[in-house]
Parts: C-alpha cells; sequence; structure tokens
C-alpha cells in the first residue's frame, strides 16, 4: 500500500467515528506531519456515510502534538443545506483533544470561470533535482520535491537571511500517486515555515492553523494524475511570535488546484 | 450605546453558554450581516473566564442564516497550552446551529517584526466623500466607508464588469468607536462580493466561511482608536461556484492589523 494511503487508513468505530494511527515514516519533528493530519482528518468525512459532495474548504487547528500511536476522530455532521455540508472534526487520544478542523463539503456547479493568479515561471521538473532535506525530518521521505526558488537554508553555516519570503517547488508524492482531495489537503502544508527562509536559519516554528480552499473539481484532479504540483508559498507579515503564510498550488499544465493560508508560531 | 456594542451584548446562561439576539439595525440581505456575527462569536470567548489571552486566530463558517430573534452562543476551551488556547463555538437557534467557529486565543511575545506588505496609496479620507450603498442594506449604515479603488457598481445599469477584483477603501465604524478584536474581526468581513466587481453587477454570493489573523497586538490598536482603517481586498480565482477573496486591514499609519481570507459561494 502507499505510504499516503497507509497512513489515511481508519476503520469505522461506530457513531462518526474513526480509528487510525501515526506512522513513523510520517514522522516531523515533533508529531507527525501537519499535512498528513489534515488529510486524515479529511479523509474521515469523506468516509462517512452522511457525506455530501466533496470537500470545499478545510480548516485544521494544532491544538497539541500528536504522539505516536493510536487515534480517535470524531466527526459531526453539522448541517447538510442542499448544496453544501458542515463539518466539525476532532482528533482524539486518550482524554485529550490533539487537533480542530471545520470542513465544508458541496456541489460545485458550472458557471462563470475566470483565474486572476497564473502559475509561476518554472523550469520543467525533469530538469531540477529532487531536494534533499538538510536535515533528517523522516516524512520528507514521502515526497518528491524540486525547488525552483527559495530553497531550505543550510545548516551548520552562517545564516543567510532572504529577503523574499517566497518558495516556488514542484511536488509530488513519493512514489507518486494520483491526486485526490486528501492528497491536496496534505501538500497545502508542504512549505516548510517561511521565517527559516526570511532568517536563513532554522529556529522554533510550528503551525497553529491552516485553512485550504479546494479549488478544482474532481475531473480537475483526475486529470492531474500523479503529476507533480507547482507550489508557491509567502509571508506578508511577522510580529508577536506570529506569521502567517499563503500558498498556491498549481497543476502541471496551469490549472489552480488549492489556495491555502496558515498562521504560525515562531521564536526569533 | 454605540450599536457596534449593543449587538454584542450577551448575558451568560451558564456553562459556557451566553444568549444574545439580531438587532434589525445590522440585518443583511438574509440574516445579519456576517462580520458582526463573527464578531460577536468572538466577544463570547473573550467574555469566557477561561479565556487565556488575545484573539489570534479565528475561522467562522457561515452555516445557514441566522434568524431575526435570539441565539445561544456555546462556547468551549478545547485545550489551553502555555502561551495558547484553542475554542470551538456554535451559534444555535432552538434545535439548530447556524454558525460554527474555531479560535485561536494566546499571548504575544516580542521578538523579530517583519512586514512583506505595505498600506496601498490612498488619498486621506477626509477628502473622499462617504459612500452611499446601492441599495437598502441596513448594516452599511453603521459604517463610514469610503471607496479609494473598487467600489460596488451601481445598479439599474448595464452591467460594467471589471478586470480587476481589488477594492480599496477607508472605514470605520459608524458612529466612530475605539478599535478592538472584535471590531477588527468584524471589519474583515466589510468587503462586499468581489464577484459583484468583477461582473459589474450584483448576482446571487455568500460567504461559506471566513478566517482572520490578528496581526496587533492590544497596544496598536489602541494607538488606532477610532481613527479609519484602510482595507484592500482580492479574489484569486472563481470556477464551480466559489471564489476567494483575500483582505489586508491596516491602521492609520500602516500598520498591518489582520489578514482575512474566505470562500464564497455564487451564481453567476
Amino acid at each position: 500500500m502507499h505510504p499516503f494511503d497507509k497512513a489515511l487508513e481508519l476503520e469505522a468505530s461506530g457513531d462518526g467515528r474513526w480509528r487510525g494511527r501515526t506512522l513513523p515514516e510520517w514522522a516531523n519533528m515533533v508529531g507527525p506531519f501537519g499535512g498528513i493530519t489534515a488529510a486524515t482528518l479529511l479523509r474521515a468525512v469523506e468516509r462517512h456515510p452522511q457525506r455530501h459532495g466533496q470537500p470545499i474548504a478545510l480548516t485544521v487547528n494544532y491544538v497539541a502534538p500528536v504522539a505516536d500511536g493510536e487515534f480517535d476522530i470524531v466527526t459531526r455532521a453539522v448541517k447538510t443545506n442542499r448544496s453544501n455540508q458542515h463539518w466539525i472534526v476532532e482528533l482524539w487520544q486518550g482524554d485529550e483533544v490533539k487537533t480542530t478542523a471545520t470542513a465544508v463539503f458541496g456541489l460545485r456547479r458550472d458557471g462563470w470561470t475566470e483565474s486572476e493568479i497564473t502559475a509561476p515561471q518554472a523550469a520543467d521538473p525533469a530538469g531540477i533535482a529532487s531536494s534533499v532535506p538538510p536535515f533528517g525530518v523522516v516524512w520528507f521521505d514521502n515526497y518528491d520535491m524540486r525547488f525552483v526558488d527559495g530553497a531550505m537554508p543550510a545548516t551548520g553555516e552562517d545564516p543567510t537571511p532572504s529577503a523574499s519570503s517566497t518558495t516556488t517547488l514542484w511536488v509530488r508524492n513519493n512514489p507518486p500517486r494520483p491526486m485526490d482531495f486528501a492528497a491536496l489537503a496534505a501538500v497545502s502544508d508542504i512549505f516548510y515555515p517561511r521565517v527559516f527562509l526570511r532568517r536563513g536559519e532554522f529556529v522554533p516554528a510550528g503551525t497553529v492553523t491552516m485553512t485550504v480552499y479546494f479549488h478544482a473539481d474532481e475531473p480537475q484532479l483526475a486529470a492531474q494524475g500523479a503529476d507533480f504540483v507547482l507550489g508557491t508559498a509567502r509571508a506578508h507579515h511577522f510580529s508577536g511570535g506570529y506569521f502567517d503564510q499563503s500558498a498556491h498550488l498549481f497543476g502541471r499544465t496551469g490549472t489552480l488546484l488549492a489556495t491555502s493560508h496558515q498562521f504560525v508560531y515562531f521564536k526569533a
């Protein structure tokens, strides 16, 4: 089984509840990669028999680190409207909530289509070397990341600050795997904290909350297949120990798949 | 009492519950202005005796229209960490949830501060006429809006599409009122749906979910006082009957107060 699908394996445990477990291959510095947690919460709703339509929007709040081991996901359909449906989701370990989420699912309708953003200029990923992460974070091995701009700062050297917080990269699952909404939720969190790039060094940082808006429909995701996604992310403001970062994810042919935003805690 | 504070009047009704009511002066096309609902949910958490720190981030999901009359807000502190605290909030009428929210509160810390965005160029609001909304939406009267760019399309004329989705405006409460986090949450939703501007006409549209990141701390909000905020908003992509819009709110002296994002349903 693909490592992404393995991480999203959930057993129904009754009344909108699902049992899952962390996997060592998705470990981040503390707890699992936030993107895989986001994908797992989304998948729990996708598995729910009352689910209506496809993912439209997802907000995930990283309440406390998920410990190695089993967890329970509690999904609750708050309301089902004609064209959309609202969910509250919680990830529990023992008597503690570790992650919360709200999700909007729904039906898309044909109509006026227009984009005000275009994919950034980027050489073909075939000509860019796969990135080797500069420190041993296990989950990186589950992605093939090819940096176009704003690669991670090197470790063990003097800090090399950057005036720009922008990273642009090609990314796909490793091994390749067809794109779906859960995989798109995970890739929305692929961008390392922008403060690393600006400061040119690693500092304590962690996402507090992330929101994903799913612009693509199912046929567009199907057309993307297992190909690379072109992602670009930047920050707007750093103050009070928090900064925001916004990301755009484009399909290989320039289709906007998702936009996402997060607020990140940091110490610097 | 100021109409904003009147709308946020809540009576404690036990166990993290609060009773409030809609006011005719905050009416939108259907239900109250989404910004006043967001502010009311935030205020309920602010009033909670276990509240730790100040607002950091807020996501509000507009589940169903709030009907005229009383409502109950249920606040739940999911977890209190050393530096932050996570909340789930629901607004109920009878046996129906009308709005959900997650909120992060917390302590800000001094440290590295940097901004990658600056306030847009704008003439002084004293020289710009206050906007008269082109149709009779009552809540507009609670704000003094002075459009720098991207004013509302006129009604009763042929559609005048715009190639840009950007609106920039000065805005403050009417009558003026000192800025606080709840007022900032409300102003985050001040921008009319970007699809109106692009299409040059009014079409059915409604915010499904909104996220606010509070960049300002209390002293910065206090320094803002009751002065105008300079806000700018734009869309990125319209498809499948949804579009996103992102907004930046700056204080009179250029301080970034908040960034916000929303996903909006539309028919066109």
